[in-house]
């Protein structure tokens, strides 16, 4: 059986509106003694305040949301726990919704966030279709909350984002082959998404430094997945290459699993530079140089950002971009010119 | 600006409480005609049902929640992806909360969930300790809503639960190694968890019945994590040993860690079979054989489960118990005596 107010009014011997008030800390002139005592009860039949029927009242709900596209993908739930122990130091309970990918459940899930009444909501969007952003656009302009958009941010929103510098990201990491003495670099990507087109850029901007011609043959499309690097793999390594630049480690696993398939080795054959350092755990034999995203960082910008907002200490919109950082292991050999 | 049931009613030129009964399905003494119209400018104007204000009405809120442990566990993250499909399949939003294995975190989540007003609760509790499992106890009995315990269940409570049968699953693993000739079988196992006692007991079960005695020295206690498998794998290298069976994936990756460091091979040195069937995707050169436990089998059966509770379907208690497979690959040599 549930405890209401009114159990505990009964004990205390005083109305139930009287208990109500002094749960909730309002003023009211009940003596201190009695309201230590009215709390005592509560606590003693385990009262759990119907947060509905208070979060009316108070408009307090202590509660933010996140929409995450890819619960499975390492690189989000990683996000996703670190903003909800950022969540927790504060004071915030964290709602994960899982939008699957989808661009119509960012939609609902919007919805569903507000109708919850939560304070604030961390945006990481699904999906990449133009057709997409205008719904998304036209719903955010409805959100009577403050929100963020994270991870994922597009040029097309006006509002608060944080985000990693992906065009930078993937500049260092071609810049780190080019060192090294290749000038035969392919490049796997994903440019359906807006991430993916910062990455071709920040490949493109390094072999430019170096006055390397781009060899559209030397760019091949994924999306992301696992099986599309294999293929992508399979395709590059019909070209003169020396190394390959791979814009996400699922992809990566699929062309080391290419690679392999036709008895190549890594370093020795191809040189491999990977993004998002997720999978160096989980894999032997390879040395694998890859680019990280520190989610933690991530993780107390976005949440800082966000509470300044609902404690309506921004004004103008901000937008916070972060540096990622190469972490240089074993996998691109040195070429002598 | 948030359009409030004021809005619609002025454009429609109806009472405020007329809007409210038509867009709740409510009966009402109002043509259809005119019900469309209600509808219609709603949708135009984009209006979000405030679900805090109607679910106090309805007692629908067509929610549910799952707490998980450890939102970067691969098996959890993936049932929490499956879970989702499931319930958005239904016609349910799923809340997901993340505990951080934090036995208090666990309780504290139970009441947000209730004051929440989901109509339902999947819970993974976070970590094994005997005290906390008599608070949960207590919190339990006070949950004025439908509940079932996912994946780790425990004797002591009496509730609905779905899971997949860890003792028959090690017993399958080990099984299979005997048929192939092993005699000397160490194990990594986890018992501070009750699943890992479970597994241990399979582990014993398969041995017993091969006549094989149980050797202390065999038997090395991990933690479910990378590193503690790294070291069980080294000090199980200096016994005489030929196969190993490691009770998690994560565990699994450290002792393969362990078994290379020592210039070893898999499976010409050391056979292995691991639990879970999470990593194989993830690893080159290994054909790893693992304890398969199908999150999407469980993902329905959890699903179906506490609908049925919530529908009041279910009289008796009731417990689902999955059965684990082993998919065989190649990390097992057959030997010959």
């Amino acid at each position: 059986m549930k405890v209401t107010i009114k159990d505990i009014a009964k004990k205390a011997g005083v109305s139930p509106s009287a208990v109500s008030l002094v749960l909730n800390n309002r003023p009211c002139r009940i003596s201190q003694q009695k309201k230590d005592e009215i709390k005592q009860i509560a606590k003693e039949l385990n009262y759990t305040a119907n947060q509905i029927a208070r979060s009316l009242v108070t408009k307090q709900t202590k509660t933010l949301g996140l929409i995450i596209p890819d619960i499975e993908n390492i690189f989000f739930s990683s996000l996703a726990k670190h903003i909800e122990i950022e969540c927790r130091k504060h004071g915030y309970a964290l709602i994960i919704l899982h939008s699957d990918n989808n661009d119509q459940h960012d939609l609902e899930l919007l919805d569903l966030l507000v109708s919850r009444s939560v304070e604030g909501i961390f945006l990481i969007p699904g999906s990449e279709a133009s057709k997409y952003k205008e719904a998304l656009i036209n719903k955010l302009k409805q959100i009577p909350i403050p929100y963020i958009m994270l991870d994922r941010v597009y040029p097309e929103f006006s509002c608060d984002k944080a985000w990693f510098d992906n065009e930078y990201g993937a500049y260092l990491a071609v810049k780190h082959m080019l060192e090294k003495g290749h000038r035969k670099i392919g490049c796997i990507v994903s440019t359906n998404f807006y991430n993916g087109q910062l990455r071709l850029n920040g490949y493109i901007r390094a072999l430019k430094e170096y006055h390397i011609p781009i060899k559209q043959n030397y760019i091949v499309k994924g999306d992301y997945k696992k099986e599309s690097g294999y293929f992508a793999g399979k395709k590059l390594m019909q070209e003169d290459l020396t190394a390959i630049f791979v814009t996400n480690d699922m992809m990566a696993l699929g062309v080391i699993n290419s690679i392999y398939e036709q008895n190549k080795q890594i370093p020795n054959d191809y040189s491999i530079v990977s993004y998002d350092n997720t999978i160096y755990p989980y894999i032997f034999g390879i040395e694998l140089t890859s680019v990280k995203q520190d989610v933690k960082k991530l993780s107390s910008s976005a949440f800082e950002l966000l509470y300044k907002k609902i404690t309506g200490s921004v004004g103008t919109e901000k937008e916070i971009c972060l540096q990622p950082e190469l972490i240089v292991r074993n996998s691109v050999k040195a070429l002598n010119h």
